[in-house]
């Protein structure tokens, strides 16, 4: 039986109070809608289908190199973690799924740990497997690589947690096993760039063999962080490479912080669409290089580029769409509930307005290379508030109107951190 | 006696037909306004007392060093340019004044081109000089430089260019020149970088002192191109230490495509403004360097928040306040007419939007640290579709409700390339 | 018979005179190369079977969107392009090859102008294309794209011109068609980004049929420019899906400066090789994007640790490596001759370099995770200062010690500015 | 008494094994510079009297937010880390001094720590403080900024430690005070990018106002990272301006990975010399972010390209011209012994190289506008291998001929591993 975290009574009562405010502003977008040619309730139906798995990771306060600042509540095991899921997926009724990490997720009995999740109304996501640091009592170090270590046994460690993270998925219902390694260089020459790249392949074909017929292997790329002058999966490039390599369950993740400056991400997604290879998103916003910020905090407009590419993907070969969406952020300044509440929201929006982009008239448009008006059709689409269709998905299903006011008005937090274990300051790592 | 180039009986025809779905609009969002403590009336009057220039130029169809591919009915002389502008004022209200730009726009009669500006409801605005190019019959070249040249026989044909353009300015009714000089380097070694830029500054000071007491002249700086090693003026660190050093009347312009990858150019416009030497900005969008793209349609979020230290730098300091506006963009793509159309509503959109946040609220929040509710402050003003507002401003001032629907039925582009002289092909220099 | 531009015994009297000082430094160098186990007669002799294509247009002074400002002497068609880069030839004796470019190159007579080319010591390399400029007199307009155009018509014009230029280079004795298109778009939603690329892949198998079995298709990846918010084959990974759809004549080709900013293009490289579709270079150096500036003159460092990587190709894979190498820059501000025989130079000593790096000593570093060792190898190998070796083996080959100061003793620009037609006026593109 | 950590026989007898080819390479160099006017002996004396500072910190390894991987033997507390800073400037006689960070650093005894340097032959340059962090006890925060933090209190602290790190350098023998902060936002909105500038100013006045007469406060600015959105002391604009409000005793300090991509650093250091705020360096190289990488290892050109300025600027105004030069790397995958020593050698073969050139040449190129020869001038200088200099000048100091090959002779890091304490993982913060 699901028990949900918050007072369920709470949540309705704070949306009797703005109902009549949302209903007027909903109608209004209805007429608006209708004189599109647009059905509101078409666009409210596709909101209520979708959904983001939130990272358990992300209930806990994120850090850079230079320090960690912890906030009182916080969550110290993945028991924690559910619990703030839980309340984030209450509220928004968008992140029905919790992507977790292992070994950082580690518990002794998986088939508990999902019974525990679904009480809270949760299932899991992807499978996160983590060979980019040293774990006490690990016998070989990840100092010089993973899976392209030189060593054999290196190697071989990495591949077995890989393994062990399939298995341990499969009790908690997972079907994707998301690959990101650190693996790469601060020197020009510390490593021959072609051999760590076949080293991947033979170990990513290892892992590959021990995957369920029924589960897909997403590799992440990433231009740099943790090495600094060449990374071994850098870029869509390598990733679609060692993906078509490895074989049909092995897809590309796009995360959208991990690429060059400048570079068109949503172009990037429409050619792993077009050959077969489009797995997964890690969905977050950077302004410089892999901030991890909040989704659509610094550029909303290319998360709308970005959905506007998944919708035509969707439309042209639905047959081979499925990516894995998931939030993954690092939440350095803000309580990470609300940060993930209000990710979620942008994440939806995005989504939303591209649903409510008029693609007959853009495709007429792109044909008679009328580029004004295919440039002003995805903008009447992007320049729509869409704020009252997520209102109503969201406390038709349950969820608050104003998640964010709902999640303060809970207390939430504050008692937490009266049962909480404390977190200890991190000196950070300079 | 102002006589509009388009057929005003047409505009007011076509606002008729949408008159009604317009006021649907308006009155919801007015509502929803009143709910969030905001008088749309207010907004709408900051509206309407909005404006932008345009560029004589950018009447124009652009091109790259590759190709320019130019269009029928483009104008070829500034009575054409004009009239192009006049038809964009006419249509959006929102760009009443024109910025030309010399000797690209050289007439006999200034006097005689101000009262054809007048006739079409248009004045001037900055002066633009241009020593990066050579013209026919010029005496000496800048292939080496202009204001920083080796030689002061450069030099002083650069300077006195500028001063000629104050001259005519002043027959204009101007009151900026606006300064920007491609001088800079292509190797390492090419110029010594501190001479150079005391060479600047001999130069800039005699065009200074020419200057009437109530001109200012604007520094345009910009990374790079077209000088690809180093550029004298390159960033707003040159730019600001060159205004100190020539006076009060010296100040700094934005070029919003003339910084480098990932900057925080609405960092950049408050340390301007809060060292008193904001002069004004250059409106257009990029992706990668110096794109001159469509304001906003690229990243609409940067240009709301560029705005949002527009109207916070006001309200701190309003008698120091008074940026020039510009929009500066290359149309290599469209009509010239639409994208200043489009460019100026997504400029005036940004400014209505950050007139929409509570600013009392942002300060609250920022005093707590409450990081999410200050963000959230302002993405509630950015999600707002403000259309319907930027719509009646238009239509009440006589512009068009849907601008560029009216300018496409007006057929000015056709019968224009029935009497303009045909422009012929952009070879590209490569 | 072969008659070269410049007087050979000039060039030899000075070479005599600088003879004794080239003498000691060899040795030097060779004593202190023997002392770190290789031959310097090895490297010399590698560095005298090195070479690198020179492009036709390259003998033009160059310039940006703004302006082009030309020096007297330079040429104005192929037959005088031909001379200047018989003089860089001549020279340097590193650049024995000349890449034309079509319609720019047209002549009626091509077994003709390989003859004259031929008598002047020079033989042809790729081809390359033209479908970014619309050309006098062309039925349809490239303004919409060329080979990923909407219309068919403009396809097949497209596909019609790149199959006449290999008619062309089979006259001319070349076995490679560079292609590089412009297409793209400056707006988002102005092409659907996957159909775009379907419709290259059409019209790139049109081409790709008609080439000679011993030819190659070489593509050619941009970022960005003339297009600038999205180009259809923008990186290497769209270029290497497009020539493993293509099939196995179809390569890619690497341009230095068309790559996003911060990006590993050494890895990128190596990545090519690896999957078996490395097919050339266009070497120039940058700062900010297609800066298209003197090889070298930037980052000297890349441009090594491209030719480490290339030496490690060929080590690994001999069979499969004949990457066509090509100087493709853009001279705004030097005498293009004098940047061509500097390039080349540098070319040469990035290549020099890499074949001293002590490859046993590289390998066992990097196996033995010794990563100072591994970055110290190719740092000895780096700060070498092969000049004696270059200047030993251009001599030896009848080229000039020191070549900027023969070409400058020559008087051969001089010479052409009173005998050639005078180049106007580029007044920019703006 | 001095007592340097490594037996001096031991190099000794290594550097006699390598003297006669030391020799060879020297004299044979000495003609080379000899027939180009270059004095050998002048350019050793100058590398001679060179030096730059070690950071404490700079002993340990350093690591990512992802993970630290500690090696045997790394210093855990000031006096082993002096140690090995000791066996550093034992080997190149190029680092004598030591930059001291506050809190990690804290001793009793301030006066014990100067003479215990001292008897290892060294002394300390800048400290720095540190309010990035929490530290342990510590009664604020600055989980929400420091020196510009709005709470008063927060404020304060950081204001009272950064006097404090001034009271004990003055014990110390520092005369530079460098201040970084991290301060900055995440989000759009969090702070007002003014207020926030102008408690900055008020905070470091403060400090300021505690400054010895004969000290100088260093500003270092970053563009990100901790913060992602924005950061008060961002770029080089924000310092110079921070440092003119402040006063003569307040200069800008330049870390070579803190600025924009692409940006032209060399051209800042002159800007910076210009206006009289050229403060000093933090070293390291970089090729995404502030990677922290070896001096050198990534583009060794750019560092050239910096001391060429710094000559410049020595020559041109000597009076004003004293900047702190300090490594500032993060060695997060080697011995940081051997990375210090390397990227000391790098910074001097730079400043070495840029002793080289031709300045008469030079200027005679530039003011002829004659680019080519201005170029070569540069790049003359910058190819020629100085190894042999600097070995020499190391050498006749006591220092290793080869430096990290002594080093590993020495067996230093292998008997530490058995007397130091042992590290413990860093876990990483994610």
């Amino acid at each position: 039986m699901t028990e949900l975290p918050l007072s369920q009574d709470q949540i309705e009562e704070l949306n009797a109070a703005q109902a009549d405010a949302l209903d007027d502003d909903y109608a209004s977008l209805g007429r608006q809608l209708a004189r599109r040619g647009i059905a509101i309730k078409a666009i409210r139906d596709g909101v209520a289908g979708f959904s983001v798995a939130i990272p358990s990771w992300g209930a806990g306060r994120g850090g850079t190199r230079f320090a960690k600042f912890p906030i009182a509540g916080e969550p110290t095991n993945i028991h924690e973690k559910l619990a703030d899921c839980a309340v984030v997926n209450q509220l928004s009724r968008a992140t029905p799924r919790v992507s977790p990490h292992f070994p950082w997720d580690k518990v002794s009995d998986y088939a508990a740990l999902r019974e525990e999740a679904e009480s809270l109304g949760l299932g899991f996501d992807a499978v996160n497997s983590n060979t980019f640091q040293d774990q006490p009592g690990q016998p070989h170090s990840y100092a010089a690589g993973s899976l392209t270590a030189n060593d054999v046994a290196v190697r071989q460690q990495a591949i077995d947690h890989n393994i062990e993270c399939i298995e341990i998925g499969r009790q908690l219902g997972a079907r994707d096993l998301t690959v990101w390694i650190g693996d790469g260089t601060n020197f020009p020459g510390q490593q021959d760039l072609t051999r760590s790249f076949d080293r991947y392949l033979d170990s990513a074909s290892q892992i590959y063999r021990a995957l369920p017929d029924d589960w897909r292997m997403l590799i992440e790329h990433k231009l740099f962080e943790p090495a600094f002058y060449s990374t071994v999966i850098s870029d869509w490039g390598s990733s679609i490479l060692a993906a078509q390599e490895l074989g049909p369950k092995a897809k590309c993740l796009v995360d959208l912080g991990h690429h060059a400056p400048n570079v068109n991400i949503e172009q990037i997604v429409a050619r792993l669409h077009r050959f077969g290879k489009l797995g997964g998103f890690h969905f977050n916003d950077s302004k410089y290089g892999d901030d991890d910020l909040d989704s659509g905090s610094i550029n909303p407009h290319q998360l709308f580029l970005v959905f506007n590419e998944l919708i035509e993907a969707e439309r042209n070969n639905p047959g081979d769409f499925a990516p894995a969406y998931m939030i993954d952020q690092s939440h350095n300044v803000t309580d990470p509930i609300e940060s993930m509440i209000a990710s979620a929201e942008s994440i939806v929006a995005a989504y939303a307005k591209a649903l409510l982009v008029d693609r007959a008239a853009l495709h007429l448009a792109q044909e008679r290379n009328d580029t004004m008006m295919a440039f002003q059709t995805l903008r009447q689409a992007y320049r729509t508030d869409v704020t009252p269709i997520l209102a109503k998905a969201r406390a038709e299903a349950g969820g608050a109107i104003d998640a964010i006011a709902a999640y303060r008005a809970s207390g939430w937090r504050d008692r937490k951190a009266q049962e909480r274990t404390k977190v200890g300051l991190g000196a950070g790592i300079v």
